[in-house]
Protein backbone atom coordinates (compact mmCIF):
# COMPACT_ATOMS: atom_id res chain seq x y z
CA UNK A 1 0.00 0.00 0.00
CA UNK A 2 1.34 3.49 -0.44
CA UNK A 3 1.23 5.82 1.78
CA UNK A 4 -2.18 7.72 1.03
CA UNK A 5 -2.30 11.71 -0.01
CA UNK A 6 -4.04 13.70 1.96
CA UNK A 7 -5.98 17.06 2.65
CA UNK A 8 -7.89 19.37 4.69
CA UNK A 9 -10.45 21.86 4.17
CA UNK A 10 -10.66 25.82 5.82
CA UNK A 11 -13.66 26.84 5.79
CA UNK A 12 -13.34 30.74 6.24
CA UNK A 13 -16.82 31.98 6.88
CA UNK A 14 -18.47 33.76 9.72
CA UNK A 15 -21.87 32.87 7.74
CA UNK A 16 -21.20 28.86 8.01
CA UNK A 17 -20.67 29.73 11.63
CA UNK A 18 -23.98 32.01 12.41
CA UNK A 19 -25.61 28.79 10.96
CA UNK A 20 -26.93 31.54 8.02
CA UNK A 21 -25.84 29.36 5.09
CA UNK A 22 -25.08 25.87 4.90
CA UNK A 23 -22.01 24.93 3.86
CA UNK A 24 -22.14 22.72 0.69
CA UNK A 25 -18.30 22.83 -0.28
CA UNK A 26 -17.35 19.87 2.27
CA UNK A 27 -19.00 17.19 0.35
CA UNK A 28 -18.20 18.45 -3.36
CA UNK A 29 -14.76 18.62 -2.62
CA UNK A 30 -14.52 15.60 -0.31
CA UNK A 31 -16.19 13.21 -3.53
CA UNK A 32 -14.04 15.13 -5.93
CA UNK A 33 -10.66 14.23 -3.88
CA UNK A 34 -11.56 10.54 -3.39
CA UNK A 35 -12.38 10.39 -6.72
CA UNK A 36 -8.61 11.68 -7.51
CA UNK A 37 -7.28 9.03 -4.50
CA UNK A 38 -6.37 11.69 -1.93
CA UNK A 39 -8.52 11.80 1.17
CA UNK A 40 -10.02 14.52 2.81
CA UNK A 41 -9.07 14.32 6.32
CA UNK A 42 -9.99 17.77 8.11
CA UNK A 43 -12.12 20.36 8.03
CA UNK A 44 -12.17 23.71 9.91
CA UNK A 45 -14.73 25.83 9.88
CA UNK A 46 -13.00 29.43 11.12
CA UNK A 47 -14.37 32.78 11.39
CA UNK A 48 -12.89 35.55 9.46
CA UNK A 49 -10.18 36.75 11.60
CA UNK A 50 -7.04 37.45 10.84
CA UNK A 51 -5.19 35.66 13.49
CA UNK A 52 -6.97 32.73 13.12
CA UNK A 53 -6.59 32.13 9.88
CA UNK A 54 -2.77 32.23 10.08
CA UNK A 55 -2.61 30.25 12.85
CA UNK A 56 -4.68 27.54 10.80
CA UNK A 57 -2.73 27.73 8.17
CA UNK A 58 0.60 27.18 9.35
CA UNK A 59 -1.00 24.38 11.66
CA UNK A 60 -2.41 22.47 8.61
CA UNK A 61 -0.04 23.14 6.19
CA UNK A 62 2.66 20.70 7.17
CA UNK A 63 0.16 18.21 8.43
CA UNK A 64 -1.67 16.75 4.78
CA UNK A 65 -0.55 17.35 1.44
CA UNK A 66 -2.99 19.67 0.19
CA UNK A 67 -5.04 22.31 2.11
CA UNK A 68 -7.86 23.96 0.42
CA UNK A 69 -9.64 27.05 1.98
CA UNK A 70 -12.84 28.33 0.50
CA UNK A 71 -14.27 32.02 1.08
CA UNK A 72 -12.81 35.71 1.82
CA UNK A 73 -11.34 36.44 -1.13
CA UNK A 74 -14.21 38.65 -2.62
CA UNK A 75 -14.19 42.86 -2.99
CA UNK A 76 -15.96 43.76 0.26
CA UNK A 77 -14.10 44.82 3.82
CA UNK A 78 -14.90 41.86 5.63
CA UNK A 79 -12.76 39.90 2.35
CA UNK A 80 -9.71 39.12 4.39
CA UNK A 81 -8.13 35.45 3.09
CA UNK A 82 -5.33 37.12 0.48
CA UNK A 83 -4.14 39.49 2.94
CA UNK A 84 -3.93 36.55 5.82
CA UNK A 85 -2.28 34.22 3.29
CA UNK A 86 0.21 36.97 2.29
CA UNK A 87 0.88 37.12 6.06
CA UNK A 88 1.10 33.45 6.59
CA UNK A 89 4.00 33.20 4.15
CA UNK A 90 5.34 36.34 4.97
CA UNK A 91 5.38 37.55 1.32
CA UNK A 92 3.82 40.96 0.05
CA UNK A 93 0.15 41.20 -1.33
CA UNK A 94 0.76 42.94 -4.62
CA UNK A 95 -0.90 43.97 -7.42
CA UNK A 96 -1.18 41.05 -10.06
CA UNK A 97 -0.78 41.82 -13.70
CA UNK A 98 -2.56 39.00 -15.11
CA UNK A 99 -5.45 38.67 -12.23
CA UNK A 100 -6.20 43.23 -13.36
CA UNK A 101 -6.11 42.24 -16.50
CA UNK A 102 -8.76 39.63 -16.49
CA UNK A 103 -10.60 41.94 -14.49
CA UNK A 104 -10.25 44.54 -17.00
CA UNK A 105 -11.72 42.49 -19.64
CA UNK A 106 -14.43 40.97 -17.34
CA UNK A 107 -16.08 44.49 -15.99
CA UNK A 108 -17.47 46.71 -17.97
CA UNK A 109 -15.22 49.94 -19.23
CA UNK A 110 -15.10 51.98 -15.55
CA UNK A 111 -17.24 49.52 -14.05
CA UNK A 112 -13.60 48.23 -12.66
CA UNK A 113 -13.42 50.11 -8.92
CA UNK A 114 -10.86 50.64 -6.39
CA UNK A 115 -12.81 47.72 -4.31
CA UNK A 116 -12.88 45.84 -6.72
CA UNK A 117 -9.43 46.04 -7.87
CA UNK A 118 -8.74 44.52 -4.71
CA UNK A 119 -9.44 40.97 -6.10
CA UNK A 120 -5.85 41.54 -8.02
CA UNK A 121 -3.71 41.71 -4.98
CA UNK A 122 -2.64 37.90 -4.62
CA UNK A 123 0.71 37.18 -2.51
CA UNK A 124 3.80 37.51 -4.59
CA UNK A 125 4.34 34.06 -6.24
CA UNK A 126 1.24 32.64 -6.18
CA UNK A 127 -0.03 31.26 -9.03
CA UNK A 128 -3.76 31.72 -10.56
CA UNK A 129 -6.49 29.38 -10.17
CA UNK A 130 -8.89 30.39 -12.70
CA UNK A 131 -12.18 31.45 -12.28
CA UNK A 132 -14.77 31.42 -15.40
CA UNK A 133 -18.20 32.37 -13.52
CA UNK A 134 -16.86 35.68 -12.19
CA UNK A 135 -13.44 36.12 -13.56
CA UNK A 136 -11.61 37.15 -9.98
CA UNK A 137 -9.02 34.53 -9.46
CA UNK A 138 -8.21 32.08 -6.68
CA UNK A 139 -4.55 30.88 -6.46
CA UNK A 140 -2.16 28.44 -4.79
CA UNK A 141 1.68 28.60 -2.44
CA UNK A 142 3.10 25.85 -1.78
CA UNK A 143 0.24 23.64 -0.59
CA UNK A 144 -2.27 26.04 0.09
CA UNK A 145 -5.35 26.71 -2.97
CA UNK A 146 -7.14 29.49 -1.62
CA UNK A 147 -10.57 29.29 -3.44
CA UNK A 148 -13.88 31.21 -3.70
CA UNK A 149 -16.95 30.64 -0.95
CA UNK A 150 -19.45 30.47 -3.27
CA UNK A 151 -20.22 27.29 -4.37
CA UNK A 152 -20.73 27.80 -7.77
CA UNK A 153 -17.48 29.35 -8.33
CA UNK A 154 -15.43 27.24 -5.96
CA UNK A 155 -16.35 23.78 -7.93
CA UNK A 156 -15.63 25.77 -11.51
CA UNK A 157 -12.06 26.39 -9.80
CA UNK A 158 -11.79 23.19 -8.27
CA UNK A 159 -12.63 21.94 -11.59
CA UNK A 160 -9.76 24.20 -13.13
CA UNK A 161 -7.10 22.87 -10.93
CA UNK A 162 -7.61 18.97 -10.06
CA UNK A 163 -5.60 17.45 -13.01
CA UNK A 164 -2.43 19.22 -11.24
CA UNK A 165 -3.61 17.74 -8.40
CA UNK A 166 -1.41 14.02 -7.28
CA UNK A 167 -2.89 11.16 -5.84
CA UNK A 168 -2.88 8.01 -4.61
CA UNK A 169 -4.85 4.70 -5.02
CA UNK A 170 -8.27 5.88 -5.06
CA UNK A 171 -10.77 4.09 -2.26
CA UNK A 172 -13.73 2.71 -3.66
CA UNK A 173 -16.94 1.90 -1.55
CA UNK A 174 -19.61 -0.46 -1.55
CA UNK A 175 -22.76 -0.08 0.87
CA UNK A 176 -25.75 -1.25 1.90
CA UNK A 177 -28.62 -0.26 3.71
CA UNK A 178 -31.33 -2.12 5.77
CA UNK A 179 -34.11 -1.62 7.96
CA UNK A 180 -32.67 -3.02 11.11
CA UNK A 181 -30.93 -1.30 13.76
CA UNK A 182 -27.44 -1.03 14.47
CA UNK A 183 -27.43 -3.28 17.36
CA UNK A 184 -28.61 -6.17 15.58
CA UNK A 185 -25.64 -5.80 13.24
CA UNK A 186 -23.05 -5.05 15.60
CA UNK A 187 -21.80 -7.96 16.83
CA UNK A 188 -21.59 -10.06 13.19
CA UNK A 189 -20.40 -6.68 11.67
CA UNK A 190 -17.64 -6.18 14.11
CA UNK A 191 -16.03 -10.15 13.53
CA UNK A 192 -16.72 -9.03 9.47
CA UNK A 193 -14.11 -6.33 10.09
CA UNK A 194 -11.38 -8.42 11.69
CA UNK A 195 -11.59 -10.70 9.24
CA UNK A 196 -10.68 -7.87 6.52
CA UNK A 197 -8.65 -5.27 8.08
CA UNK A 198 -7.68 -3.49 4.88
CA UNK A 199 -11.50 -2.93 4.46
CA UNK A 200 -12.72 0.11 6.44
CA UNK A 201 -16.40 -0.59 7.70
CA UNK A 202 -18.77 2.42 9.25
CA UNK A 203 -22.26 1.66 10.40
CA UNK A 204 -24.47 4.70 10.13
CA UNK A 205 -27.92 4.87 11.91
CA UNK A 206 -31.19 6.63 9.59
CA UNK A 207 -34.41 7.11 9.67
CA UNK A 208 -36.29 7.01 7.09
CA UNK A 209 -40.28 7.58 6.90
CA UNK A 210 -40.27 6.65 10.62
CA UNK A 211 -38.23 3.22 10.49
CA UNK A 212 -34.78 2.81 11.84
CA UNK A 213 -32.23 2.01 9.54
CA UNK A 214 -28.61 1.41 8.95
CA UNK A 215 -26.53 1.69 6.59
CA UNK A 216 -22.94 -0.25 6.34
CA UNK A 217 -20.41 1.42 4.48
CA UNK A 218 -17.06 -0.58 3.48
CA UNK A 219 -14.04 1.27 1.70
CA UNK A 220 -10.56 0.12 0.64
CA UNK A 221 -8.12 0.70 -1.99
CA UNK A 222 -7.97 -2.69 -2.47
CA UNK A 223 -10.66 -3.84 -5.07
CA UNK A 224 -10.89 -7.42 -4.33
CA UNK A 225 -10.43 -7.28 -0.43
CA UNK A 226 -13.19 -5.05 -0.70
CA UNK A 227 -15.36 -6.97 -2.84
CA UNK A 228 -14.85 -10.08 -1.31
CA UNK A 229 -15.52 -8.12 2.22
CA UNK A 230 -18.81 -6.70 0.69
CA UNK A 231 -19.90 -10.72 -0.70
CA UNK A 232 -19.53 -11.37 3.20
CA UNK A 233 -21.69 -8.33 4.78
CA UNK A 234 -24.83 -9.28 1.88
CA UNK A 235 -24.98 -12.63 2.68
CA UNK A 236 -24.87 -11.69 6.95
CA UNK A 237 -27.31 -8.98 6.28
CA UNK A 238 -29.76 -11.62 4.08
CA UNK A 239 -29.43 -14.21 6.63
CA UNK A 240 -30.48 -11.55 9.54
CA UNK A 241 -33.81 -11.29 7.24
CA UNK A 242 -33.91 -7.55 7.17
CA UNK A 243 -35.68 -5.80 4.63
CA UNK A 244 -32.82 -3.74 2.30
CA UNK A 245 -33.94 -0.14 1.69
CA UNK A 246 -32.72 0.33 -2.00
CA UNK A 247 -31.91 3.43 -4.10
CA UNK A 248 -29.49 4.85 -1.24
CA UNK B 1 -20.31 44.89 26.43
CA UNK B 2 -19.94 41.38 28.88
CA UNK B 3 -17.21 38.80 27.27
CA UNK B 4 -19.28 36.55 24.77
CA UNK B 5 -19.71 33.19 25.58
CA UNK B 6 -18.11 31.09 22.85
CA UNK B 7 -18.36 27.24 22.12
CA UNK B 8 -17.06 24.92 19.98
CA UNK B 9 -18.33 21.62 17.54
CA UNK B 10 -16.27 18.47 17.08
CA UNK B 11 -17.54 16.58 13.79
CA UNK B 12 -17.00 12.78 14.82
CA UNK B 13 -17.52 11.00 11.29
CA UNK B 14 -15.51 9.48 8.34
CA UNK B 15 -18.59 9.75 6.52
CA UNK B 16 -19.04 13.28 6.51
CA UNK B 17 -15.39 13.30 5.51
CA UNK B 18 -15.81 10.79 2.43
CA UNK B 19 -18.48 13.04 1.25
CA UNK B 20 -21.25 10.36 1.93
CA UNK B 21 -23.44 12.43 4.26
CA UNK B 22 -23.93 15.78 4.28
CA UNK B 23 -23.47 17.47 7.47
CA UNK B 24 -26.61 19.36 8.88
CA UNK B 25 -25.60 19.00 12.60
CA UNK B 26 -23.51 22.42 12.67
CA UNK B 27 -26.53 24.73 11.06
CA UNK B 28 -28.68 23.18 13.56
CA UNK B 29 -26.44 24.27 16.47
CA UNK B 30 -25.01 27.36 15.16
CA UNK B 31 -28.65 28.73 15.06
CA UNK B 32 -29.72 27.01 18.70
CA UNK B 33 -26.40 28.41 20.20
CA UNK B 34 -26.84 32.21 18.58
CA UNK B 35 -30.41 32.36 20.20
CA UNK B 36 -29.13 31.75 23.52
CA UNK B 37 -26.24 34.10 23.29
CA UNK B 38 -23.50 31.46 22.57
CA UNK B 39 -21.23 31.89 19.44
CA UNK B 40 -19.88 28.97 17.69
CA UNK B 41 -16.86 29.87 16.94
CA UNK B 42 -15.00 27.20 15.11
CA UNK B 43 -16.19 23.28 13.72
CA UNK B 44 -13.80 20.63 13.25
CA UNK B 45 -14.97 17.41 11.03
CA UNK B 46 -12.02 14.91 12.39
CA UNK B 47 -12.15 11.06 11.34
CA UNK B 48 -12.83 8.29 13.92
CA UNK B 49 -9.20 8.13 15.04
CA UNK B 50 -8.83 7.51 18.65
CA UNK B 51 -5.39 9.68 18.81
CA UNK B 52 -7.03 12.50 16.99
CA UNK B 53 -9.97 12.84 18.81
CA UNK B 54 -7.93 13.22 22.04
CA UNK B 55 -6.12 15.71 20.67
CA UNK B 56 -8.65 18.12 19.78
CA UNK B 57 -10.64 17.55 22.95
CA UNK B 58 -7.55 18.47 24.20
CA UNK B 59 -6.86 21.56 22.07
CA UNK B 60 -10.47 22.86 22.04
CA UNK B 61 -11.76 22.42 25.66
CA UNK B 62 -9.49 24.96 27.10
CA UNK B 63 -9.98 27.77 24.32
CA UNK B 64 -14.17 27.40 23.87
CA UNK B 65 -16.87 28.02 26.88
CA UNK B 66 -18.77 24.64 25.56
CA UNK B 67 -17.11 22.11 23.43
CA UNK B 68 -19.94 19.88 21.88
CA UNK B 69 -19.28 16.55 19.55
CA UNK B 70 -21.82 14.49 17.15
CA UNK B 71 -21.16 11.21 16.02
CA UNK B 72 -19.46 7.61 17.87
CA UNK B 73 -21.59 6.93 20.61
CA UNK B 74 -23.56 3.90 19.09
CA UNK B 75 -23.10 0.01 18.99
CA UNK B 76 -20.87 -0.89 16.73
CA UNK B 77 -17.14 -1.37 16.49
CA UNK B 78 -16.83 1.86 14.68
CA UNK B 79 -18.21 3.86 17.67
CA UNK B 80 -15.09 4.81 19.85
CA UNK B 81 -15.97 8.51 21.10
CA UNK B 82 -17.01 7.18 24.59
CA UNK B 83 -13.45 5.41 25.13
CA UNK B 84 -11.80 8.23 23.28
CA UNK B 85 -13.38 10.72 25.66
CA UNK B 86 -12.71 8.53 28.80
CA UNK B 87 -8.99 8.40 27.57
CA UNK B 88 -9.14 12.60 27.20
CA UNK B 89 -10.13 12.66 30.61
CA UNK B 90 -7.35 10.00 32.15
CA UNK B 91 -10.86 8.86 33.85
CA UNK B 92 -12.43 5.32 33.30
CA UNK B 93 -14.90 3.92 31.59
CA UNK B 94 -17.52 2.79 33.19
CA UNK B 95 -20.73 0.04 33.46
CA UNK B 96 -23.26 3.22 34.18
CA UNK B 97 -26.18 1.79 36.23
CA UNK B 98 -28.86 4.24 35.04
CA UNK B 99 -27.72 3.94 31.11
CA UNK B 100 -28.41 0.40 31.82
CA UNK B 101 -31.32 0.52 33.29
CA UNK B 102 -32.92 2.74 30.32
CA UNK B 103 -31.53 0.56 27.11
CA UNK B 104 -33.16 -2.46 29.34
CA UNK B 105 -36.18 -0.82 29.39
CA UNK B 106 -36.11 0.40 25.74
CA UNK B 107 -35.78 -2.92 24.13
CA UNK B 108 -37.21 -5.88 24.51
CA UNK B 109 -36.74 -8.62 26.48
CA UNK B 110 -33.86 -10.59 25.43
CA UNK B 111 -32.55 -7.88 22.97
CA UNK B 112 -30.19 -5.53 25.04
CA UNK B 113 -27.26 -7.76 23.37
CA UNK B 114 -23.32 -6.79 24.53
CA UNK B 115 -23.09 -4.47 21.73
CA UNK B 116 -26.19 -2.50 22.90
CA UNK B 117 -24.75 -3.07 25.85
CA UNK B 118 -21.68 -1.28 24.77
CA UNK B 119 -23.83 2.10 24.91
CA UNK B 120 -23.96 2.38 28.70
CA UNK B 121 -20.33 2.27 28.75
CA UNK B 122 -19.81 5.99 29.73
CA UNK B 123 -16.93 7.88 31.71
CA UNK B 124 -17.07 7.75 34.96
CA UNK B 125 -18.24 11.03 36.49
CA UNK B 126 -20.17 12.08 33.25
CA UNK B 127 -23.72 13.47 33.10
CA UNK B 128 -26.03 11.43 31.03
CA UNK B 129 -27.70 13.75 28.04
CA UNK B 130 -31.01 12.32 27.47
CA UNK B 131 -32.10 10.37 24.08
CA UNK B 132 -35.67 10.40 24.26
CA UNK B 133 -35.19 9.09 20.61
CA UNK B 134 -33.69 5.52 20.94
CA UNK B 135 -32.77 5.66 24.73
CA UNK B 136 -28.70 5.49 24.46
CA UNK B 137 -27.73 8.76 26.50
CA UNK B 138 -25.09 11.09 25.44
CA UNK B 139 -23.18 12.85 28.46
CA UNK B 140 -21.30 15.51 29.57
CA UNK B 141 -18.23 15.82 31.15
CA UNK B 142 -17.11 18.88 32.64
CA UNK B 143 -17.73 21.38 29.30
CA UNK B 144 -18.01 18.94 26.52
CA UNK B 145 -21.14 17.38 26.12
CA UNK B 146 -21.10 14.06 23.74
CA UNK B 147 -24.39 13.90 21.57
CA UNK B 148 -25.23 10.84 18.67
CA UNK B 149 -24.65 12.29 15.12
CA UNK B 150 -28.05 11.35 13.59
CA UNK B 151 -29.72 15.15 13.55
CA UNK B 152 -32.93 14.01 14.92
CA UNK B 153 -30.87 11.93 17.63
CA UNK B 154 -28.94 14.99 18.29
CA UNK B 155 -31.70 17.63 17.91
CA UNK B 156 -33.66 15.85 20.68
CA UNK B 157 -30.60 15.55 23.04
CA UNK B 158 -29.52 19.32 22.35
CA UNK B 159 -33.02 20.39 23.13
CA UNK B 160 -32.97 18.23 26.91
CA UNK B 161 -29.48 20.33 27.66
CA UNK B 162 -30.10 23.58 26.36
CA UNK B 163 -31.52 25.02 29.42
CA UNK B 164 -28.77 24.77 31.33
CA UNK B 165 -26.28 26.52 29.45
CA UNK B 166 -25.47 29.99 30.17
CA UNK B 167 -25.46 32.43 27.51
CA UNK B 168 -24.46 36.20 27.02
CA UNK B 169 -25.94 38.66 25.47
CA UNK B 170 -28.06 37.53 22.01
CA UNK B 171 -26.55 38.21 18.87
CA UNK B 172 -29.28 39.91 16.52
CA UNK B 173 -29.27 39.92 12.79
CA UNK B 174 -30.44 42.00 10.60
CA UNK B 175 -30.56 40.91 6.49
CA UNK B 176 -30.76 42.40 2.85
CA UNK B 177 -30.64 40.57 -0.29
CA UNK B 178 -30.25 42.87 -3.30
CA UNK B 179 -29.79 42.15 -6.92
CA UNK B 180 -26.26 43.93 -7.33
CA UNK B 181 -22.90 42.29 -7.57
CA UNK B 182 -20.55 42.71 -4.66
CA UNK B 183 -18.34 45.11 -6.15
CA UNK B 184 -20.88 47.96 -6.71
CA UNK B 185 -21.59 47.97 -2.74
CA UNK B 186 -18.71 47.30 -1.16
CA UNK B 187 -17.08 51.09 -1.47
CA UNK B 188 -19.99 52.36 0.24
CA UNK B 189 -20.57 49.14 2.33
CA UNK B 190 -17.50 49.63 3.96
CA UNK B 191 -17.72 53.24 4.73
CA UNK B 192 -20.35 52.61 7.11
CA UNK B 193 -19.10 49.42 8.43
CA UNK B 194 -16.12 51.99 9.89
CA UNK B 195 -19.22 54.06 11.47
CA UNK B 196 -20.74 51.02 13.58
CA UNK B 197 -17.60 49.30 15.07
CA UNK B 198 -19.82 47.89 16.98
CA UNK B 199 -21.80 46.09 14.34
CA UNK B 200 -20.27 43.32 12.64
CA UNK B 201 -21.58 43.86 8.69
CA UNK B 202 -21.00 40.92 6.24
CA UNK B 203 -21.66 40.48 2.59
CA UNK B 204 -22.12 37.22 0.51
CA UNK B 205 -22.47 37.20 -2.52
CA UNK B 206 -25.17 34.71 -4.17
CA UNK B 207 -25.84 33.29 -7.81
CA UNK B 208 -30.13 32.99 -8.04
CA UNK B 209 -31.85 31.65 -11.11
CA UNK B 210 -28.22 32.63 -12.99
CA UNK B 211 -28.45 36.41 -11.67
CA UNK B 212 -26.08 37.47 -9.51
CA UNK B 213 -26.26 39.43 -6.32
CA UNK B 214 -25.44 39.67 -2.69
CA UNK B 215 -27.13 39.44 0.91
CA UNK B 216 -25.79 41.58 3.42
CA UNK B 217 -25.71 40.71 6.72
CA UNK B 218 -25.67 42.84 10.06
CA UNK B 219 -24.80 41.37 13.38
CA UNK B 220 -24.97 42.93 16.70
CA UNK B 221 -25.54 42.55 20.56
CA UNK B 222 -26.49 46.05 20.55
CA UNK B 223 -30.34 46.54 18.76
CA UNK B 224 -30.27 50.26 18.50
CA UNK B 225 -26.91 49.96 16.79
CA UNK B 226 -27.85 47.05 14.27
CA UNK B 227 -31.50 49.19 13.60
CA UNK B 228 -29.26 52.34 13.22
CA UNK B 229 -26.75 50.76 11.08
CA UNK B 230 -29.55 49.07 9.18
CA UNK B 231 -31.39 51.89 8.51
CA UNK B 232 -28.40 53.55 7.00
CA UNK B 233 -27.08 50.37 4.83
CA UNK B 234 -31.20 49.80 3.73
CA UNK B 235 -31.31 53.87 2.62
CA UNK B 236 -27.65 53.31 1.12
CA UNK B 237 -29.61 50.13 -1.37
CA UNK B 238 -32.67 52.27 -2.12
CA UNK B 239 -30.08 54.89 -3.21
CA UNK B 240 -27.84 52.88 -5.42
CA UNK B 241 -31.12 51.22 -7.34
CA UNK B 242 -30.58 47.72 -7.06
CA UNK B 243 -33.33 45.09 -7.19
CA UNK B 244 -34.80 43.88 -4.07
CA UNK B 245 -34.44 39.84 -3.58
CA UNK B 246 -37.65 38.71 -0.84
CA UNK B 247 -37.78 36.41 0.79
CA UNK B 248 -34.80 35.30 1.92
Amino acid sequence: MTSPYTAALIIIGNEILSGRTQDSNTQFLAKELNALGIRLQEVRVIPDIEAIIIATVHTLKTQFDYIFTTGGIGPTHDDITSEAMAKAFAIPLILHEEARRRLASYYAEGDLNEARLKMAYIPEGAALIDNPVSSAPGFMLENVYVMAGVPRIMQAMFHGIKHTLKGGKIVESRDISVYLPEGAIAQGFAELQKHYPAVEMGSYPFIHQGRLGTSLVLRSEDIAQLEDAFAKVAGFIDKLGGEIRLGV
